[in-house]
């Protein structure tokens, strides 16, 4: 076993992000975190690269990029952990050395980024991988696997949301500087809650659903005084196939920390699945009891064994499944070394079509609510 | 005490709604059954009033109202649980006799039979009372309290949702008798799961957070095959105010039995209650750690208080919610009768106001859905 | 259908227990309350009654007895709800003038009363009906039926506990009546919480498991200042046939209101069952996923069904519970007007034998406890 | 930032807690893992070395410490995973040369051992750390800090249970490993269910309690068929000060994955925490709502937000309470090796103590059933 040579971009101090994804990269061990251009200046770049045992920090990533390519043992593999705005042209300097590209999401701050990100993805031989984290949930894995064998018959109805509740007060005022940037249309782009959690839920609706939103009707609110983006989204969702949603993304809902839930019903049976107990699925069979599904328990079906570290009662949590994606992004670079096409090496994980995907939503919910909530093909 | 003499119209035999309005009208020991009118022939009526012990059966609701209105000892009230196309008559009938209407919801099958029922009670000296049973639940008239209170600040998001899952399989055609009113317009009137349920959701939202609906963008689905009202409805709600909300009614989300729910949030907390749990009320007050308040518990509020028959702990349910409603029309019968104004005496009881605003919702979905879910004005 | 003529001993004013009594004898509409000896003075008892709408209100207990029987239309059964010291006398006064009894639990204050009664009973052509009303839930009928039926098959481990709070500070020092007597011995008997709470445990825990227990060993403890009798009790059970269990009852652990629960294992499977959300039972065939069988739902058996009034989903609490030992007491006691023999029209309805193991339950644990947790056989 | 560096003896192959430790010791980054000696045999140890990329595998893990010890670059601290019976002669071994020990629970099989083992830690100069790991979860330090604090008052009732299911069947005939060296004697020592899992709950009560447990009666059982072992045992607690408890173990109970739960009232209030839902605390204040603490949420003390990596609502799991053990286990090793006084660089970290106070648990346990449950000072 040899790891996988490693570098971040961004993830600096108290960056959130940039923490979990090093713990996520060295959960399986799989990864060996060896250069950083972790903040926005040489001097803080270096000091969080030593405060993290990081052996070579640069003062940009672009530096990074091409001083990492030029080394024999330099990294085989990169995690970009910025602010939105950044994500598109730090993926197309590492891309461009043939160095693989793990990204935080959402792909990009604006559409033009996304479709010239696109493009160079498809121009290099290094793969692109977009860590919709959830996606790596064990039961969130065997929700997908029991929809695809049928045990749900045809989906008819998929309601998803993900409310929080930390942007309630004003908090981008009170120098908290993950609000700041979340609320900043320049950093962010032109989506607010739908664009820092809602793509999280419409990801995760298609994922599991197998199926893709032909259409949706987005009313768009900024409850919070002087905010500029979306801080709570309402809409409605036509599936390809007649499968008809709900999705609602919140900031501002009191006593919601990170609820991201994910119901779907078909004609034989629903499911219904919740982050912050993310150990359970409830499934029922149309006409039969409900039942609890628990990971690693009686009923893990092979998709969610496959990626559960411990035994059943012992929760995992977000980070394991945060770490799963990381896990599986190795095995793909691996592959990809080995000879292996791209799109096969990939599988399941979720890449430059899941990013774009996301980026169509934004657009769609931003142009909809515009609209008056009229119906906006994705 | 002296308690009400009552009338019933409908709920003969197998009738699930009738045997809880009479269970509903018992509980609290306010009203004696002394007559009824329950099933569509006069033999079929007197067997079932024998089999439930009710002194006289009559061949018709309109003999019913006449006879009854010409005994010194007649009823003083009528419950009226048929389908709901027969509403409208059966409410005029009572009403022009002076006697006093509690109805099942909703109001009527049409807008055209719902305005002539408005005049009627308008121009009648009785009350008329629409069973919107759900108000009666302790810990709806809690939340009610609290945010009429404003401990939510002001309202800026309002979720309700009530799926079940007993049509999934097409029920109307196995011979069960409530799956083929519930389904067929005739009966039923345009709306089918909103007017079955979506009206209830409706109607409490409103209830307990104090806003009225200005209009609604829905997208209504059948999706039982040959349905031909909806069996599921998805729909964006805008408050006056400024509020806005999301309405979720489904008879065929698998794993849900009577899963009404709802959820409002504001700037300074969020309030969360499910009928099926509903002894519970959760409270978050921004910032502050969820608290579970609890039928007559701690933190329970003279609202709630007022309409608990036994200590916390001690679950009551569906029928005791249902009963504090026929417990407050009798308190509304007797002052009305003890000369108080019948507005000042219906208090917080719905009434047509109520049934009208739900024939408005069902319209409003409908002729959103027909548009694309355009928006409507309600 | 006519209604059984009932009488009420107990029961007036603010006494939690009678007005219970009433309600639960009221909601399947089977009884007629016509006669109350509620008070202790013969002037309280009537302005109780006058209150209720109770037409005939005695002085005395024996006086109401004495009546009652000579009259033509004198009650049939009556309900005692005194505290426990009264019990015994009470209910022998009935008897002996061939009036069924519905007494609340425990059975009475002292083990020679009990045999005393026991005595009575046997010799009285009237029944005795002892209120377990936890025993008239339905998904508790539906855990003893699916025992019954082997789905756990040999029973090992039965886990029973009710804990409550509210005797957590001194109440009984606050004027709280209720507190007063249930922590008196003189008028509650040897037990505190072992009999106000430990009876319902250990009865729902032989009623649910089918089997008795065999010895316990017990460590009772008096946690409030100045407080003679149990407030606290932890013990260990030996049943019969070799299964083992726990039993806590406790009314000083902060948290629970009325937290009954019963949790029994066997060698094919579990159940678990909490009295606050008793629409639910929890069924693990063991090797398969957890099933949340509700009522009425899919999954209820006949045994639940039986005793559901309205479908799943609409959730039916305490006083429904409770109404079903006095619709299957309506039972009873008209079989046996109609000649059937005793234990026949008993069935499964719990009666001087269940409260005999009661108090034989209280004493064993008063006597382990005063030796040190000794075993001690029932 | 250098990491420690760390060998491991046991936790080849197929064993579930070798890979858990692994896991624990890279999440906070702290450790390398360099050496190890994993099986039984030196060609078993060398594949699965190889196979985890571990740089030095050995034959026995005496070569293990002497090699070790000898090496400059020799590792600091070592983790001990084997089977229970053999934690006193690794845990001395790599103590003589000075090496860090990190061992798993319970301390050793036999008092003999644990004896043995004490006088060795106390002669050493190197850390003795053994992973009672339920002690890391963030909700526990924050019950433990509540308590500390006075949050509940004086204590007096100390709930805990720690129910499995997983040897329901007799697994240890199918050829399960872990099923076998559990159940066996000879590996496991005088405690089956006790030693695995009571030896948790023990530890945790007293660890969150603050408390001592002075004396205990207990009634073990074996009802797996040919079972020399205890699978499920009873027991009631007494407690330094008068506080009073109840212990629960079992394998056996179908519908237990891994349900450590522990609930502890005292005269102010309540706390209620179950492992499988490792990030919620439910306090009670007496006589105010419940509330649902949440890790990193609003109402997090410092205690808990210490041990926290992630926001509220990102679910932290069993393998981050692990790791903190791993993390704190770092911070005692450089600072002792820094010259901080051994017993103050361990803080809470359990250790010896708590090691002999859970082999005088299991030896108090037995000895209490061989008694009849009679009460037994630990």
């Amino acid at each position: 076993m040899t790891r996988i040579r490693l570098g971040m971009v961004g993830g600096g101090n108290d960056a959130f992000i940039g923490g979990v994804h090093r713990i996520a990269s060295r959960i399986d061990d799989r990864f060996e975190l060896v250069a950083g251009a972790l903040s926005s200046t040489p001097e803080k770049s270096a000091a969080s690269a030593q405060a993290l045992g990081i052996p070579r920090s640069y003062g940009s990533l672009e530096e990074m990029a091409r001083a990492e390519a030029a080394r024999d043992d330099g990294i085989e593999a990169v995690s970009i952990v910025t602010p939105n705005h950044v994500h598109a042209a730090a993926a197309k300097a590492f891309l461009a050395h043939g160095i693989h590209v793990i990204c935080d999401k959402p792909l990009t701050s604006t559409m033009d980024d996304a479709i010239a990100l696109e493009a160079a993805v498809k121009d290099a031989e290094a793969l692109f991988i977009l860590t919709h984290n959830y996606t790596g949930y064990p039961m969130i894995r065997q929700a997908r696997e029991m929809i695809a064998a049928g045990d749900l018959g045809e989906v008819r109805i998929v309601q998803a949301e993900y409310p929080q509740d930390w942007l309630t007060s004003p908090m981008e005022n009170a120098g908290l500087k993950q609000a700041e940037w979340r609320t900043d249309p320049a950093r962010s782009g032109a989506g607010g809650s739908i664009g820092d959690i809602g793509t999280h839920a419409h990801n995760l609706a298609c994922f599991v659903s197998g199926l893709r939103v032909e259409s949706l009707a987005a009313d768009l609110q900024s409850f919070g005084a002087g905010r500029t983006l979306d801080d709570n989204a309402h809409m409605m969702l036509r599936f390809e196939g007649g499968a008809r949603g709900m999705l609602w993304s919140s900031q501002v809902a009191p006593g919601n920390e990170n609820a991201l839930k994910l119901r779907i019903y078909g004609e034989k049976g629903g499911l219904e699945w919740a982050q912050e107990d993310p150990n359970y699925l409830w499934f029922t069979p149309h006409g039969e009891p409900k039942r609890l599904l628990t990971r690693n328990g009686a009923g893990a079906t092979e998709a969610s064994q496959a990626v559960s570290r411990i035994p059943g009662g012992h929760p995992e949590g977000y980070l394991e499944g945060f770490a799963t994606i990381y896990n599986e992004a190795a095995d793909a670079i691996r592959a990809t070394q080995n000879g292996t096409d791209r799109a096969k090496a990939m599988g399941i994980l979720p890449g430059i079509s899941a990013g774009i995907d996301g980026m169509r939503f934004i657009t769609a919910c931003v142009t909809s609510s515009a609209g008056n909530a009229a119906w906006t093909t994705l």
